[in-house]
């Protein structure tokens, strides 16, 4: 398996806005893949623009965010290719697609680097910022889940928030629970 | 609880050389505290010569290899401090001593950034190398929790890195679980 990246994309729509995504990015040995799910909005982007900006934000809140409604964050134009990236971010680096590979659900698109740039010191790792991603990752899944298997791994990712969070961890942590416990609502009710 | 940064901490030992710990520093609102153990090296050269400096890695063989008898690391000269800095590093900051709230158990060394430099671009999270954070943490606590607990987790962690990891988070988890393992053997014998 190659490296992944778990980044912010930022593409352009038709009408010239930005979307904003959470992916998993291939790094594969310095290629850069981005593998979008058929139907989606960067798949789009994508197809129509040739370009797409990965943002590397410590600011875990944006991937949070867009799971939950949450996706109106700022941004300023990218540097070489024609789009946006998130104004906070500590890096971000400007793509453009050189090749495809088409596929039922997850068509590949290899990209080259165009452009990147540092804008902040990285800090090291911080163990509630990696248990909100981990979380954004079970809530994208929740339908595909067993409810006990997500619990018991709640559990051990809410120690690391209690013991390491700042302010954004934890209101990261609260919105993606929000929608874990709204799911869990909706789901007794369908089985009433 | 203060938000809490892990990285890997160098200090100068008596006789000049430089001692690497893998460490999690507190940053409260900025304020940066450094909470070494009784007794260990950090400890001592923090008390003797009043600095230290934080390396921000993504390299995470750096904080397996410390924990499992690989600590030479190549190093190069801090800049305003004296001391060293790892050579292999996303950023660095130079700290100075402020204060000191002693403890029988962790002393609490406030200090005050004297110097902070980037290196290299921060690529986003990766959940291999949260993973190797996270086995390091239950490494340096397998005397404290129940096997089957370590066990659990070792299972849902190892997912991460078989799906995101590169070379370097497969031999970062690779001589963790060595350790794992040895200890469980050692653990069986004293059983016996």
């Amino acid at each position: 398996m190659p490296f992944i990246r778990e980044c912010i994309v930022t593409t352009v729509r038709e009408n010239g806005s930005t979307h904003i995504a959470p992916m998993g990015i291939h790094d594969d040995k310095g290629s850069l893949v981005i593998l979008p799910f058929k139907p989606s909005s960067t798949l789009d982007n994508l197809e129509r623009h040739g370009t797409a900006t990965l943002n590397y934000t410590d600011d875990v809140r944006i991937y949070a965010g867009c799971l939950t409604g949450r996706s109106d964050w700022p941004t300023c134009s990218t540097e070489v290719i024609e789009g946006m990236r998130l104004e906070n971010c500590l890096a971000h680096t400007e793509l453009e697609v050189t090749d495809k590979i088409d596929d039922p659900v997850r068509p590949k698109f290899f990209c080259k680097t165009v452009h990147e740039e540092i804008h902040g010191p990285y800090y090291g790792y911080n163990r509630a910022q990696s248990a909100v991603i981990e979380l954004a990752i079970l809530v994208s899944r929740l339908h595909m889940l067993p409810l006990a298997k997500i619990h018991q791994q709640i559990e051990y990712l809410k120690i690391c928030v209690d013991k390491t969070a700042g302010p954004r961890e934890t209101e990261a942590w609260g919105w993606l629970m929000e929608k874990v416990d709204s799911f869990q609502i909706s789901n007794k009710e369908n089985l009433q």
